[in-house]
């Protein structure tokens, strides 16, 4: 399973955030090409070392890498990076790993 | 279910940490009490927006955050801490993130 972690810093205006982010975004991300699953975060997000603040962390799962290249340049995937620009428009609101996984 | 994120920034010598990490930590760590499952990235992990280079990311799956509480207050918890000083010494080498999920 390939996975696409996207970690929101806590923003200026987490009313505003959630509103966009589950009325908007999260129905738009819903209609990828190959979505698998859709996980959310519920508060609070922990970091033991003291990281910057996380506010919250959407899970998305695919079938493979490719497939998540692939939704991305569909033009739902264009139109979810530029609703994402909305939800966090600084480089560091947002952290973003993309990875296939293997359980140990 | 609850998870913990845990992403290793890419250490000076890769072929070190993964002999530590697969031949040490993950074993230990199976051993924590409550575990549901341990997931690890396949290289690569990769950051659309150019964050510091992530080099392995560990998804360890517990019923809830007092159970990932609970298993690090134990024996094999605090060995687990101490072998990911190990593995990551300096505070920029690991971001941890806990965190209750639900799907949307």
């Amino acid at each position: 399973m390939a996975k696409m972690v996207v970690i929101y810093r806590t923003p200026a205006d987490p009313a505003a955030f959630d509103a966009h982010y589950y009325n908007v975004h999260v129905p738009l991300a819903k209609r990828l090409p190959g979505i698998r699953r859709y996980e959310v975060s519920r508060p609070p997000v922990l970091t033991p070392a003291g990281d910057p603040t996380p506010y919250l962390i959407g899970t998305l799962y695919f079938d493979s890498l490719t497939a998540i290249r692939e939704a991305f340049a569909s033009d739902v995937g264009r139109e979810c990076a530029a609703d994402r620009r909305i939800l966090a428009p600084n480089d560091d609101d947002v952290q973003m790993y993309l990875f296939d996984t293997t359980d140990v």
